[in-house]
């Protein structure tokens, strides 16, 4: 299959994310960034153009424009997907355009700036017949891909409990008083939407307890705070949730857990046993049983399922990374487009990329925590 | 110092911490056992004596005879202290006749079967004059008392978030069901009281809380459950918390989390920084910074406090574990009464074990935990 | 600056480190793959070539013929710099050729087929004025880096003793028996040199120990085993080393330490504290002290020598691999080539990549190390 | 079965392992200490022995005078057994003496000051018809025994590979140039024999090897090293050793590895899988495999070997350390002794303690590695 062309949509002069999708998206050879609309600021997005070797006529001043006129180009010139990587106030204008000119999308989470954004971006994204990645990167570790598989082959038994953590300590001072443009947009409620930590890093954790164990929260009470004097949004919470199964969970997330860094964890217990990932040790899936030893399934080996194996680069012992654990999203995802463009199926483990479905879970998990934060009712329905 | 005579009430056959307090007690050699009502089936006490080499006279059919008969006993020979050890249900009466008739007690936790006689348990206790120490084992720990010291030293800044855990995965059968003394007991509300999994461990984890962070909770709100079938009593649960300065927290104790093996588990973040301690790992601290690399401290330095110094045998780099940090307990509460015997005072160090006062605070939160778990309110007062 | 343009000889179908070079070099965006000689059977070379979307026109049917037409192609067309990626027997004269055509080269570790090699090769890389890179990924890694900018700040002081061990398992059977082409070259003679293990994995733990302590081994005294029955170059051995400044040190390297996954580990102890390293946990640096707690240094921080921080992507909390290590690498010496094109100053961290000087050190390591393994005199002077 | 009466040679003011041992013997209620001969000092002796509440009649000014009155008491009053923990050069006048006149003895290891007497001394065991127990304590450990049982059973396969270290970095520094009385005595030839670090920790690591592997080490070839200026003995080592069943290793001895902490460490690799052990994480055991994910054995689980189960005391999850270890050598020897007295049959959990078979083991380790450190020749026989 030829490379996918590939437009991008943020990700001009300090942004962290940008940089991170323009890696991951290009590391298998399977795509070429061709065309950009870095910044809402012309001079910055061509100066951004400029750095990453673009053609200067595919450097836009605007999203608007960029789809616009590359829709115009030629079906074999023009970008096939469009990556967007704006703060959440930008996701849905941009994502409903290119879906709506028919252009694949790939969007960073969370997915919109409220729930009935998303809700109206999933009916889009349903209708238009692209493929669209909601850019849940935890999801794309292989060991996290066997944890899924291993419960969904009934290895557990029935779940019972759930714990996932997603500590950070990046924000244990005022950072957004300084000039920090990552802290600035994240505690912005005009730019962020009604939560900070929840929506920046708890909807990861909220995404990852039910990809992992593929049920659904139903109840959540939330204990949400602002920890910081000054600040405006939450930069810390812990959830206790209910399941769809009767299982029931705890989640929390935080950016003033002083010294913490992105040690996303989680752990999954059933009737039978019991399982536990974390971002630190990412390569390695520990599995617990009643009456017999623990087990370290480390990724690359060959004992694994299909849909770890597929995600890896490299035999086992080789750690990989955040960067290719995001690059599987984007390798999925253009596998998945590759196989349209030619009339073919795409494989099971390609298509397990997070979507529009888990975008609106997402957002509707922000929307019920910050809610259940400030109620004086115990329980409330997702 | 001479060596203090023990006697014992409870630890017959089938006991598990009978065993371990006889140990702990004796590790020092600053105590011998010389008397028992190992069990309220005489022929079983008798037994337990014999398989202890007590001498058959000091071996009683009941714990009443026995603080009678020792009570009377010349002064050179009686018991200094009695250490109980039966199920919850017989910890009240036997504690307060034992320091109504002039002996030290050291006392299992949790303190008793509900929070009015905790209550009174505590006056009495506090009205005698004698030692009471609660067997909170944890604190024992030398490297648990080191994160208190620190904390305490203001080393973190003002305490933000504590998060506790207390798993195990040994009921995650329905193992009352068959022959097992201490499932049975311990799933037994005529035993054990109101809460399963929150007074046997639950209790633990909310004592390691406060007495680490030296703060007190206010309010709690609990999500309780019996999760296996036909159980009595909670086997799991997780309770948001609230503190005396406005930190937030989460607990969790279970014993439905298969594969799991008492890693009881804290971390506690300040201002400046964070610390860790896990049971696993019990011989080192982590303290985490802002803006320099966590440190790994470890148990038998010179670099520690007073306190974690105190409490360790052997040099760094000997692992010490659970009967150690028990007979830490013990060693304090001992050397606090010898100093009661010769007049003297007793160091800070050796003061620094578990009272009634840690008592009638795990009683309240056992008592509120459940009433939470049952309640649609979502905040309990403390 | 523009993208460098690179020709691949060797990474045809079935190779390994091939696929892996490719994604090292594209990471960053630094550089394009156009043109390849990827098998010395031109089918396969085609094949590859079309696989990866290269231009027909650009794939070639031999190393030589690559040499010869990308020399001839216009200065704005052709490859810049070519990747060999062959197995040992087959570094010396692509190298020698590419370099002696005006390329620059990345050679695959270790350098050459024998020391020979090694050292005319070094002169003509000395003499080309051309860049030379060989492939020792660990010394690629952020921590690594720091591990060797405290050493040489002097943090651990005069360094006593080193341990290094690279040990892996997967040729615990005979692979090679089997039609495992990894193996097959690996194991056989006439392709990969007098060295097994020693030449594919002692050469990486011999360059690590080296490149942190900034030190030279002068002496060893090696056991070097053939443990599978029927192979026929060694799969296992440990040396002992004696180094420049006095330090003495041991090497392990071994193919059959069953179930083990490329767990490279290096300790080095100072007269002051001591470090270690270990590809499990890469983001990682622990430094030890005589009297404070130990420290944990991780991958992203600010804290981080210049060294560090330049080679990494992320932010703190990120894990980077394996592919980031290679990628590193590949950006340092691109960025001095780029230097070079553009007549500017490479920075003293864009320098900080493994050269001809490296190779062939590593290439007299296996010399003296396997006649050590046959010899009855204890020391040998390397 | 009645408490055995311990005697103690050694032991006084300023002694570490003294505590340590009368902390083991005593741990388990089998025994009493009631003699001693602590000091060569006769004021010093009677000072520990009022420390430790012994009737003064039974504190003695020399172990001659101590082992002719305890013979000549009544048998049910006299000494059973007698532990013996002074320096080196007074291990074996004592332990011949006391065996001699009747009495088991528990030793310190290594054995004696040199191997002539160690295998003088081991006749006089055999002949003795007493039980003779050296503390290796590493061997008391339930997970170092779950090795031994496992790699017994053929787990592993046949043998390939060992490695172990025994790291220490506390004589860094020329302690003994300050009065430190552990660094005193153990860096004085006229006190410790001919060996430092190889004799103080060395041999541990040594007996180590040969007991989980159930292996005997047959030729070896040392790096004996003084790395403190003014030392007179070896605080650093490496030794290439090849075993009786063909399987070659490697051992590490060092106390000048700066920061580290005792932390013994063991790797063996056989036919079919490995297996780790490490005295920082004591109560787990590491199993690797060939084709599935490694497994984490742990301390106190029904899963274990009637040996692992034999020496723990608690279940599963509480940690057991290094008195714990410590005791079990001396519970299985005191078993072994109580079933002579009782005329019974000792069962094999209780006879796996080291004899004096072991230290002549030890003896002979240390005759030849400190020979080979000063030899030319590369390998030497065992």
């Amino acid at each position: 299959m030829r490379k996918l062309r590939m437009g991008m949509i943020g990700g001009g002069p300090g942004a962290f994310i940008g940089a991170v999708h323009r890696i991951a998206a290009s590391m298998d050879g399977l795509t070429e960034l061709v065309a950009g609309a870095f910044s809402s600021d012309p001079a910055k997005s061509a100066q951004t153009g400029h750095d990453l070797n673009l053609s200067e006529s595919r450097v836009y001043g605007s999203y608007k424009e960029m789809i616009e006129k590359e829709k115009s180009l030629p079906e074999n010139e023009r970008i096939d997907f469009i990556s967007i990587v704006t703060p959440n106030h930008l996701h849905f204008e941009p994502a409903k355009l290119a879906l709506e000119n028919g252009f694949h999308v790939v969007l960073d989470k969370p997915m919109t700036f409220n729930l009935k954004e998303a809700e109206e971006l999933k009916k889009i994204a349903d209708a238009s017949g692209k493929y669209f990645c909601l850019t849940h990167t935890y999801t794309g570790y292989p060991m996290v891909k066997e944890a899924k598989q291993q419960i969904a082959a009934g290895k557990l038994g029935k779940i019972r409990k759930i714990f996932v953590s997603y500590p950070q300590g990046w924000l244990s001072d005022f950072l957004e008083g300084s000039d920090q443009k990552q802290a600035a947009w994240r505690t912005d409620p005009s730019r962020s939407g009604i939560a900070g930590a929840m929506g920046d890093i708890g909807t990861h954790a909220f995404n990852l307890a039910e990809y992992i164990t593929g049920l659904q929260a139903t109840k959540l009470c939330a204990d949400i705070n602002i920890v910081v004097e000054g600040r405006k949004l939450d930069d810390d919470g812990a959830v206790l949730l209910k399941f769809n199964n009767g299982a029931s969970g705890v989640l929390m997330a935080s950016q003033i857990m002083a010294g913490e860094e992105n040690d996303l964890h989680i752990k999954v217990y059933g009737e039978n046993g019991g399982l536990e990932w974390r971002h630190t040790e990412a390569n390695s899936l520990i599995i617990r049983h009643l009456d017999k030893p623990a087990e370290i399934w480390r990724a690359g080996n060959g004992y694994l399922s299909s849909f770890a194996q597929h995600n890896t680069r490299t035999p086992s012992g080789h750690p990989e990374g955040y960067l290719e654990a995001f690059a599987n999203l984007y390798r999925n995802f253009i596998l998945c487009v590759q196989a349209q463009l030619s009339n073919g199926q795409p494989k099971p483990e390609w298509l397990d990329f997070p979507k529009a479905e888990e975008g609106v879970r997402g957002m509707l998990f922000i929307e019920k925590v910050i809610e259940s934060g400030k109620s004086e009712e115990k329980w409330l329905n997702i």
